[in-house]
């Protein structure tokens, strides 16, 4: 009987640290060519609710999958959502609406067994999701970072950077944080809460310059199309730790040696051609880099890098990056296995009646 | 609250004519660039049930998507197969083993709107799988055959050709049908049974070429991995509905004009590297192509023939191809939303709880 678990479940029984111990060992699988990520596909058609030219909403149903020998597991996650664009800021943001039933997103993951096939578990992907961007940029702070790294400069103060500091808190011993984000009273209800949760001493400062002043590890996260930091933000010996593409310009990537991506694969696009007059700066039909002067194909990744393919730090003075320039749906199978395991153990989630999912014809 | 829906509701619910009627709608949604397909993802992965090099198996995680603005839906299909090579007939022949408990398989197409993204329907694929190949088959008869065609011959006697003959039996006026398969049983079987269903004498006989003797259409329905089809089977005039890629051998596709194809998409394929070995002629992990000397990508697809890009038939001389070579995500979105409609019109399947589904996280 497959489980069904909710966010709330997934947060119950997944700490940081199982995250990326889970992480660790894909990485070294996917390095080894052992567990396999297929690219990315996303879908954007025309929706009955699309509005005017200049505030266009389409459908967007993303899907990725993925699979690791190691823990027998598959997973397929998808999401189903009607993304706008609205101004904010500077410029044109694209959202994802909160359109289902009591203003609900749908995003859910597929935990298959590769033993025998069968649906194991289904599961919210929200926190999942959260988690293994965060235990990605953990576990490249773990291999690259200094081994004395204790103090952090964080700009972003939103969900996801609450993982982010996890994922630091996990891979060294961190002893202060200063975070920057343009929203004074965000930065500080962020570092109250997120203080409370790693019993580290987390301060909110006025700018970026003073969060990466004399600091061993910055940290971006934020949802930004823009780059906004620079190589000056980068002293010696520091590790730059990245949540995505557009966060560290061209010159402070350049500064990094070594400079490590997460994957190599890019996503598969299939666009409605009525949209595809969106597709402009601003109006991005999706978050897909800007033209960037960083060949990232031509990067290490994060499994060449923990299978010894490429070197890491070699000294104290170097500086190092790492870009999570993209998720892939592997992680959920490693990281998935992991909380289907303590599900199990612990009596968590509902039963769902597995033969409505089966079928008795050969398809 | 999304329908759950079994194969035998799916099969009460769908005729092929309403399967042929949606699919019309989408190949000329899709040649229009307003529907949308993504390729196909194919993972293979070591399974803990691998045997021996001599009977490989592994884990395959398949994934396809695609959405009709003007059915505004999304699907998603995805299955999950342990797989072996087993000695058949001739050679090897990969099979999907029923490793589910009571011996069954996993495939399910997910069903969206793209109004507001909700997840509007989970279904069982096996019978959707078979309407939508035939009904793409029946779609291209209906486009290419001669006006007046009555005669079929079919090789073929699987569960596959069933769908056919109803398809063929929905594009033209049909009054008899020949068909060989190799065991004698079965297309006996096959005749008496299907002739049953669509209310048209059908003939079983002893060779392929007896079969496709003075015929105005020849339908190849089989899982055959080696083209068995020579052009000795093309009279003048005939029409070629083959169900995949390796049943017509070159020299018989070089004698249709137009010949036509299904999709241009190719699979995406991640495969573990320890399964790769099994890769060669006999072992293959998938059903891939045969090296052939047709260059599909350069043929017209279904969609080009339905809005006009490429003609079709001109005289009752030629002989006319369609070629089923791959299924696209997007049949699921059109032949789904009848399904689901005729579903909520006749109060059929079984309601789940939606709010199981969805998230009050931002993903």
């Amino acid at each position: 009987m497959p489980l069904f678990l909710d966010n709330h479940d997934v947060e119950q029984l997944l700490s940081m640290k199982t995250c990326m111990e889970a992480l660790e060992i894909l990485y070294r699988e996917l390095g080894e060519g052992k567990a396999v990520a297929a690219p990315r596909s996303d879908i954007h058609t025309q929706t009955a609710s699309e509005r005017t030219a200049e505030a266009p909403m389409a459908h967007y149903l993303k899907t990725m999958s993925g699979a690791t020998p190691h823990f027998g597991t598959a997973a397929l996650r998808f999401s189903s959502d009607i993304v706008a664009w609205r101004s904010a800021g500077g410029g044109m943001r694209r959202e994802k609406l909160p359109t289902m039933p009591g203003n609900r997103w749908l995003g859910l993951v597929l935990l298959f067994s590769s033993s025998n096939g069968e649906l194991l578990a289904i599961m919210n992907d929200g926190v999942l999701q959260r988690m293994r961007v965060g235990g990605a940029n953990g576990v490249a702070t773990k291999l690259l970072a200094r081994a004395d790294a204790s103090r952090v400069g964080l700009i972003g103060s939103g969900w996801q950077a609450g993982a982010q500091v996890m994922a630091v808190c996990e891979a060294r011993r961190i002893k202060t944080i200063k975070v920057y984000s343009p929203t004074r009273a965000n930065r500080e209800k962020f570092a109250a809460e997120t203080s409370r949760l790693v019993n580290v001493e987390i301060v909110p400062v006025d700018s970026q310059a003073e969060a990466v002043r004399d600091v061993d590890i910055v940290i971006t996260s934020t949802n930004s199309r823009a780059p906004f930091l620079g190589p000056e933000a980068l002293r010696e010996g520091v590790h730059l730790s990245c949540m995505q593409r557009d966060e560290a310009n061209d010159d402070a990537l350049r500064r990094c040696d070594p400079l490590i991506v997460h994957t190599h694969l890019i996503e598969n696009d299939a666009t409605s051609s009525n949209l595809r007059k969106y597709d402009r700066p601003g109006f991005e039909l999706k978050d897909h880099p800007l033209k960037r002067g960083i060949d990232w194909k031509a990067l290490p990744t994060l499994p060449d890098l923990i299978v010894g393919r490429t070197p890491g730090r070699e000294s104290d003075a170097e500086i190092t990056g790492f870009v999570n320039n993209l998720g892939v749906g592997a992680q959920f199978a490693a990281v998935g296995a992991k909380v289907y395991e303590a599900a199990r153990a612990q009596g968590a989630g509902r039963e769902l009646p597995l033969d409505w999912f089966t079928q008795d014809v050969h398809p």
